[in-house]
This record gives structure tokens, sequence and C-alpha cells, in this order.
């Protein structure tokens, strides 16, 4: 049996880069290059533990104009280019499979406009939610995708990031407006516009959002932003089970009551964050709730939502009585990747992300939780469960091939039952090399067929981001047992 | 000069059906086609007024299977296929421009299910949205998006329609969960899935909603439903001019209140729906609102509304007393372009679409009247404010070529003025024939060749509703002036 819960099974076809090209892209991007072997490494590495997958050389690009100039230099020489925004994927999205170019994002990190009449923004591909919502207080104006990472924008775009808003404002599928888009052949194609809605053409913005790099290479982004509330309240409720906590989330979405963020942590992911944060939460099945609206519409919800709690055995709210301390929580919990990883030092965190319709949400977590039981392996759980979307975070040793076995069939049977109950293998993460295998008993064949058709009409040359989302589906169909 | 506004110039190529094919066809469905001239001439022809160009046969399928048997064979024997729904679209998105065959979907409209669990649902391509909303009554469910026409939702999918609920509900982009798609050369692809989102590669389901038919055949739609909401209020709002009708409705978008509806007409089209649906309306500018929510939320945002509305010179609201007058009002909304041809016997209907960011509604709906005041062009105005988006109707007699000319030229110029302003030439009817020669001067050059190179990938033989969607730029780039 294959195991490629840690690592990559495809063989890696290098080269290093022709000097013509080095030079060239040396002249496009003068004194913004590094070949220096750890900024190499660096780049080739994400925060899913996989080992790192070098590109040949490092670039800083300042803007769309140089980044077309060096997609097309690599095109002509059949040169690979993999776009880098801040390294905090968790599929190794930005393993440079095959050596190459990795466009750094990170100096292109310019707010271009803000439309607070129409509550839209354009920024550059390397701007993080963090920089943008900072830059959008005095707009009163706020932008909801928030994935843990300060992830940057372009790379949210790619990977068709969501966070713990997404149950009310959407994910990047519904937050970008527009692009800027370098295609494989260097030319430049701006996607989208400033209105509301359009039914001129294909979908082009929305085929570039999740395409994790491989059509094109995002260097703007249009957003749609949100004004801030009037009113925000955020409580915590815990509860006696699991299936309650469950069911209350579950009713709560049924019934359309339009909350802002419901996050569950597991008792085991209470603990670790209290240990982390300093925070005090009892352990127990926990969820966290925010609320946006007028002071009217924010005390309704609540009391809606205290009935549905009370029913499924929540306790009462506890709730967060100052601006510092409604920070402090959400803080808390988008720091639960990192207070989990504590919970057993020298541990790796094997990382799972699936989605189900919210009435088999109990059924998936339930199931997860028990087999993660029966092999014992300690696996926090965590969820944007507005959405039907968990990740169990599986701590193993590395050195022990039976618990890297155990987590390879775990991470096989929970995608397994996610596609069993309507679901899908990543709500949010993207596929980067990790979920390819699981592709195809997602969608089926020709889907993927499709795919890669779409990705050979774009990117002949297979440059962008080889090896991913896209590729021949016979490349990483599941292979037999060996 | 050339005048499209009525006609299609691109010449077309038809070619009868060869034999052999002609009977596959007849044993796939068998009983179940037609070549009756009428029948043929109907296909070729919508709502849009312009010249039927009639395919060489009409099927009736019932069946994914059934169609994917039918173009296969087409793609093989290189013969047009048009899919039809019912022939409401507006730019001429139906006409056979190639001939071939034209597969009606009328006999696939059966409601496959309803998960009222996780407020979802497939259908068949044929079903039409108000079939579909009268069937999810048991359910407490309705599907929000409503083209004034009793479109079927393969249609509306196609055309990536919306209406009156898109500024709460969104569009069919955000309403449609998953196709079931039959390709150029036969084979059957399933799009999406049934968890709230995911991100599991290029997003096929986006890239076929709005294609028109030109990337695959729409056979099954899964769509996101909404709970009905427990308060549903509508109230007519008269202003004493139309910007500050517009303002007032900027001003509610801009200030984020959750409103469901909010449909503007103009004293024009006051009279006419006055006119045709016995109502008795004061012929001003006037804004209909609807509030969905909670009935303590319902009330709020009535409030803040009509404090906005005020601010801007609007009578107070009178509000439909009973459901059967709200149903009334919506009913005489809906049949505002029906009303509006009435306006001028003999006249036809020139519709607009433009859709712009909403701080520049005013601009956009100030100017284009204007033009049409010194035109001497009777043009109604309806609009689905609330998302920039607006129709003039523009009432000429087909029969005098200055009419006809004046009416291209304010065509071009609302398309010109909504580009400049930031918007698009359709917001949600689409391109079809007569919008194609706007896209370059909308989005550019390159979006226009990734378009021909997807649908090329697609659909190389050119047989999904040719001449359309994705065709050779170079075949519909504005000519020179002749």
């Amino acid at each position: 049996m294959k195991l490629d819960v840690l690592s990559f099974s495809t063989s890696t076809l290098r080269s290093s880069l022709p000097g013509p090209l080095l030079s060239f892209i040396e002249k496009v991007a003068p004194g913004r290059t590094s070949t220096q072997l750890s900024v190499l490494e660096q780049h080739g590495r994400d925060e899913s533990g996989r080992p790192a997958v070098a590109p040949d050389l490092v670039v800083y690009p300042h803007s769309t104009e140089e980044i077309s100039q060096i997609v097309a230099a690599c095109n002509e020489a059949g040169t690979a280019v993999v776009p880098y925004g801040i390294g905090t994927s968790l599929e190794g999205h930005v393993a440079a499979l095959r050596g190459g170019v990795s466009l750094d994002m990170v100096q292109m990190n310019h707010i271009l406009e803000v439309n607070h009449e129409d509550m839209d923004c354009r920024v550059q591909a390397g701007v993080t939610h963090r920089q943008l919502n900072q830059a959008l207080r005095s707009h009163g104006a706020f932008f909801p995708v928030d994935p843990g990472a300060d992830a940057t924008i372009g790379g949210m775009a790619s990977t068709r990031a969501s966070g713990t808003n997404a149950v009310r404002y959407g994910t990047m599928r519904d937050a970008v407006m527009g692009l800027t888009v370098v295609l494989a052949d260097g030319r430049v194609m701006r996607t989208g516009g400033r209105s509301r809605k359009s039914s001129a053409g294909f979908d082009l913005t929305r085929l570039m959002v999740g395409s994790e790099g491989t059509l094109g290479v995002v260097t703007e982004v249009a957003l749609r932003l949100h004004g801030v509330p009037e009113a925000i309240t955020t409580a915590v409720c815990e509860f006696k089970a699991m299936k309650g906590a469950v069911d209350a989330v579950t009713e709560i979405i049924q019934c359309a009551i339009p909350i802002a963020r419901m996050e569950l942590l597991d008792e085991v992911a209470i603990n670790a964050v209290n240990a982390y944060s300093k925070t005090t939460l009892t352990a127990a099945p926990t969820v966290f709730f925010e609320f946006h609206g007028t002071d009217l519409g924010v005390e309704e919800q609540a009391k809606l939502v205290g009935e549905i709690v009370e029913e499924h055995s929540g306790t009462g709210f506890q709730w967060a009585a100052t601006e510092a301390e409604r920070a402090r929580l959400w803080s808390a919990r988008h720091s639960a990747y990192w207070a989990c990883v504590q919970l057993r030092p020298g541990a790796k965190i094997v990382t799972t992300d699936v989605c189900v319709p919210v009435s088999k949400l109990a059924d998936c977590i339930l199931g997860s939780q028990r087999e993660a039981r029966d092999a014992g392996i300690l696996a926090p759980l965590v969820g944007h469960v507005g959405d039907g979307n968990f990740h169990m975070m599986l701590l193993i040793d590395p050195n022990s091939s039976d618990e890297v076995m155990k987590a390879q069939a775990m991470v096989d049977n929970m995608v397994h039952r996610a596609h069993s109950l309507g679901g899908t293998c990543t709500g949010e993460h993207g596929i980067g090399q990790g979920k390819l295998k699981y592709l195809e008993a997602e969608h089926g064949r020709v889907p993927l067929d499709v795919m890669h058709a779409l990705k050979a009409a774009l990117d002949p040359n297979n440059i962008l981001n080889p090896g991913k989302l896209g590729s021949d589906p016979d490349s990483f169909a599941p292979s037999a047992p060996q």
C-alpha cells in the first residue's frame, strides 16, 4: 500500500534553469531573484508538513507586467512557474514538482482602490486578508473571508478559501468580483467587472477561482466588501455531548437564522486552545457564535439560537462582554491549529477538510470521531459547521509507520464517508497534491477529463504549477494496492 | 452603417439533416420529432423579435441518456445542436444559425428530488420556475430566481438569469449547486455536489452557468432553495422625480439593508401596468419594495427604508394589505414587459439590460432617459435597481428605418454608457446574438480569445449552438461603418 499522507509519490522531473532564461528574469526583476538553497527550499514547502520540493529560482515581482514577461519567457523555455503567496496552503500546493520559477507575490502588496460607495476594492495578489481589513477600518467596511492563517488574497482566490464567516458571507467564490491573470503565454487577462451581476459570457472569474495557479497567475483581485454591522455580539456555549452540539447547529441552519459565525470545537481542541491562548473554557464540545445585524436583529437572532441551544442541552450563552474579549475569543479560535500542534510535542498534524450537507454533519463527525478513538489517534476537531465543514487534525508521530498508516486510512475513510453522504473531500483547503487521488471518486472521470482539456487549452506546455489540478487523470488515479 | 437591432447579419450556413442521422434520432426518440415548418420556425425564434432562424429538426427528449445519444450522433455528422427551453430568451439565443437539431426540453419537466432538510433540490432542465415553486409550497421552501417569463430552469442556468429577488438571494450563478451536462461528444458530465461549499477542482458548474448552450447541453440542475420567511411585506412608494427614486435605492443598498426586492418603474411603465393589469398606481417614478424576515426584522427594515425614502421626497409606503394584493402587485410588475408592448400598437420592443455599480445608477438611468427623450422614442423603464440593473424597452415601428436606426444608436450608447461607468452590457439576459458585438469592448480581446479556446477545447466540431458565445471573436468584432 502506498502511503502519501506525508509524502508525494509522483516522480519529480527536475531541471535547472537555462542560462538565458535566468539572465532574462534577472533583467526583468533586477536584484529581486534568489537561488539561495534555504530560500528555494522554503518556497517548495507549505504548512502541510510534506517535504519541500524546491524550485530552481525564486523571483519577487512588482507588477503584472513583470510577471507577464517572466511567464512568457518560461513558456518559451518550457520552464515551470509556481505562484507563491505566503506558503500557508495545506496540501502541498506550492511544491515545485518540476522545478522552475517560484513567483513570490510578497512585494505585490498594494491596495489599489477602495470604493466604499459600492463596497468593493481592488488589491494586488500579495495583500493579506488581515492587511486588507486593517486598511478598510477607516471605510466602515470589512472583508469577511478569514482562513486561520493570514493568507494572501491571491492564494485565497486560487484555493477558493473560506473561513469562519462563510456561513453568512460566502467563500472566495462569492467574494471575488474580478481578476487580473497572467496566462501561460504571458498574455494579461482581466475578468469580471464592477457591477453586482452580469450575464456577459463565460464566467472566467469563477473558472480561475480555485484553479490553484494551474490556469494562470493571479496578479490582482477585485473583491466585494461588506459594511461593518451596527451590532456584533459573540457568545460561547458548551454542550453535554457532541451530538447535541451538531444537532443544534443543524437546526439553526435549517431555520435560516442569518448567523455570521458558528464554530465548533471538541473537548480536545478546547483543551489545546486553553493551554495555547490562556483561555479558561470548559473542556466540552463548544460552539462559538457570532451575530451581526442591527441591535434589534442581533437580539432576536440570539434569542432564537438560545432556544435551539437549550433544546439540545447546551448551557446558556457566555457572552463576550467587551470588544477586547471578543477579539481574544476569535484569536483563540484562529490559533486552534497551532494550539493543537502543541498537544503532542514532536508530532506532525495531518489535516482533514471534509464538507457534507448539513443534515449529514452529525453522521460524518460522529463516525469520524469513533474511528479516531478506535485507532487510538489524538484528533482534535474544529469546524465551520454552519457550512457542514470540519477539520480533524490527526496528531501522529511521523517516524511511526503504524501511525502514518493509520492516519492514511483515516483520511481515506473520512473522504469516503463524506462522499457517501453527498459531500466533498475539501471544503476550503483545495486539492494541491494531497487530494488529487480523491478527485475521480468525487466527480467521476468525465469532469476530470474536462478539467484536463481546459488545462491543455490554456496551458499547452504545462508550465503552470504542473502535476497538480488539471493534470492527466491517469497520472494520479488511485493506484492498485502495492 | 449596419443595423442589427432587429436582425442578424451573419450569413447562416444551412444544411438539411443527413438521412442516417435523422433515422437514428427518430429511433432514439420515437414519435417525438418534428419537421413541421411552423414547429421549426417557432424553435428558431425567441421573444427578441428577431426573425426566426429555424432548425432542421425538433426533438423532444425524455432523458439525459437520449440526449447523449443524439448529441454524439450529431457530433459525428457535424450537425449543430441547439438546446431550447421555452423560448423566452431576449437576444436570439435559440436561433439555429447553422440549422441542425433543436432539443426542446419541455418533456423533461420532472422534479427529481427535494431535500428540505438541506434546502436543495434537483430538477430536469425543462422544469419552469413557477412549476418548481408550486411544488415547493408543501416543503415550506421557495426558489427565488424569477425572471418575468416562466422560463425553464435549464434556460435560466444557461443565461445566468436573475430577476426581482437577486438583490437578496443572488442570481443563477449562486443558486445552481450542480449540473448534469451532455458534452459535445455525448459524454455525460455531472458537476458540483450537495455540500454548501467545496474547493475540489475547477468550478465546472460556474463555467457552464451562463454558457448559453455552447459548451454542453444542461439536462439536470441541482438548486439551492430558501425557507419561506416568517414575514413578508410589500409596499409601493412613489417619488416626485426619478433622481430621488434612484438616490433612495442607492442609499438603501449602501446601508446594507437586507431588502428582498426593490423594483423601479418610471411613469411610462406605471401607465402601461395600470392599463394592462388594472392597477391604480399614480403615474410617477415608483419603487416596489418587499421585505423578508422575522416579524420584528421586517418591521425594522421597513422603518429604516421609510426614513431613507422620506429624505428623497418619496411618499409614504402604500402597503399591500393582503396576500392576494401582494400577489397582484408582483404579477403586475412581472407583466410589465407585456404591458409595455401594448403602449404602442404594432410597435416592436427593443430590450436593453445594462447593469452598473449602484453608485453609478443615477447617472446611467438619467443619461439614458435624456437620450430617449431627445430621440423621441417611447422607452418605459423597469429595473432591478438594487443590483444596478435596469431595462428600457424601446418601442419602435419596425418599418421605420429612422426609428430602427435611432433605437440601434440608443442601444449602442447605453452599452457604452454602462461600460464607461464600470458596468456590463447585460445584467441578466445574456449575449445570444444581440450582444456579441459588445463583448470585446466590455472584456477586451484576451478574455474573448480565452472563451474561444475553451469552446474549441470542449466542442472542437463547433456543433453546440454555433455562432454565439465562444465563437471566434473575429467573426463578430464590430465592423467599421459601412
